[in-house]
């Protein structure tokens, strides 16, 4: 069997590009650029937690990437270092090639360096610090929204929930709704291009990674405010479209997580130009409401014109 | 039960001191100092592979941060930010309150901000990565050994695997040699002053974690030397006074890990350099042999003169 270090050697050493000494040492070194604060974030994925331990393997290293750079994303910063922390049940080459191969998709398409790691036995365990970069002061934080802005939602939520949903044996979905919703589970596509554009247009930002629901808490928390929510604007017409029950559809695009799209306020003023940069960048954004003055509080307004105070019901890994 | 959000802003949330933005939004923001590098090393601890389940978790919290800062004192570095990625089996707050002040205990000792972290059900993990920075080029790495320089180590290696073996029933010792054992495998002191002194004086340096032997392999294959050593030169007499095997005792000293002592090359001609700068950090080196020529070969030349090769048996987790 090969040894961990000739493991680690084979497949996740690789030519980096902006690492001033990577895998190897007792520490990477990494030479910010002038003037630049450091973004820096941890996910840990656990089998059976986060991922069926008989995953794709590939799958699951873009994954274990992606999530990581939705975070970068979600600050308008640019990705620059991950750093990967593996425990494996069995040194298996096959799986560690596959999973290197989707990892390093995701690094390739996003330009990260694999600057360093471990790599151990135990319990399947990933755990990826990323670190970005962004000019002093630009970072979007979630403590800027302020009353009166549009809340804004990038692309699809729901579509992965729907894609668990389906693996579950939960819903049925026609053929190509299962093949897109099960690809955002699988594949989440972190929204840097977006992130980075909305620098010094959003009022506040994060990525929808539990909930668009239990997310958009963390925003109106930090940012002291409330939120309305008009259900009519509420992108559902794709989730229907797949045959799911609407009822579940409407649970899994405000309650389900993994879709890694991008919650943003912005002042009602910079409306233009936010639908400006998703038409350039073709991605869709949903203006699906806005912040209130009722700090803390969510509220529902139906297409009949009803409007209903919502309970807390994010999703929490202990709850 | 308490929600995985309350739990870490109960237990994790602490003022830091050089850290923008800390826990609470997608990324921590942080600001290098100018012309520095960044140091950045992540491990990962396993129950049941790297400590025992019952391991008392105020002691598990300062090693989980401990081992990681001695990344950053091989490297010469400053240690300044962590991150920690914790999977739990269940939210057991007196747990989590218990490895919280061991591992704020060690934060607080080498001036370490905790930014940011993740938190998650599963198999208990922990995962840091630490930030330290470093005068670019300054950092002290493994590659620089030159064949004559002298081969040194730091403090007491073996302490701690004596203290592994005296935990699994392995070996008796006295009261309090055992007291010292399990210190040195609970309570690892990383040698931040020691490594942070050997900037210009040390040509290569790393932390022992897996042992000292297997540890020095590192720093023959990057420094493409071999060495010797004077067996009569290794620290075994605090070992032997503990009461153990003597044939156990050199065991622990060569192939023990878990001492996160210094490992370290230096020209013959700085040997009064180091020995000062011990003196004055009033912690003992020892000058256990020196680098040869012959790439990769480990020789010992034991106090009868005879000289024998040494095999490969460096631990290694998959070995």
């Amino acid at each position: 069997m090969p040894s961990e270090f000739d493991l680690i050697q084979r497949h996740f050493t690789r030519a980096t590009r902006h690492t001033a000494l990577a895998v190897g040492d007792d520490a990477a070194l990494l030479q910010p650029r002038t003037g630049m604060q450091l973004a820096v974030s941890t996910d840990m994925l656990v089998s059976g937690t986060h991922f069926f331990a008989d995953t794709d393997p590939e799958d699951l290293g873009w994954k274990t990437l992606a999530v990581n750079v939705s975070d970068i994303a979600a600050m308008g910063a640019e990705p620059r270092w991950a750093f990967l922390a593996l425990s494996l049940p069995a040194a298996d080459e096959a799986w560690i090639e596959a999973f290197a191969r989707g990892f390093f998709a995701c690094a390739d398409a996003h330009g990260v360096d694999l600057a360093g790691g471990d790599t151990t036995r135990g319990p399947l365990t990933l755990s990826v610090t990323i670190i970005g970069e962004t000019a002093a002061g630009e970072a979007v934080t979630r403590d800027g929204g302020r009353a009166g802005d549009d809340l804004w939602v990038s692309g699809q939520p729901g579509l992965a929930a729907l894609g668990l949903a389906a693996l579950q044996g939960r819903t049925r979905l026609d053929a190509d709704g299962r093949r897109a919703c099960i690809a955002a589970l699988q594949r989440p596509q972190p929204r840097l291009a977006l992130g980075r554009a909305l620098r010094g247009v959003a009022s506040a930002m994060l990525d929808v990674s539990d909930g668009l629901l239990g997310d958009l808490r963390h925003i109106l928390e930090r940012s002291h405010t409330g939120a309305l929510i008009e259900t009519a604007a509420l992108p559902l017409a794709r989730l229907l479209a797949t045959g799911a029950d609407p009822v579940l559809c409407r649970h899994c695009l405000l309650a389900g997580g993994d879709d890694y799209e991008l919650l943003f306020c912005a002042p009602a003023a910079r409306r233009d130009t936010v639908r400006a940069l998703a038409t350039k960048l073709e991605l869709p954004v949903h203006r699906i409401g806005s912040l209130t003055a009722d700090s803390g509080s969510i509220h529902m307004r139906e297409a009949d014109g009803t409007l209903a105070p919502l309970a807390p019901n994010g999703y929490d890994h202990f709850a």
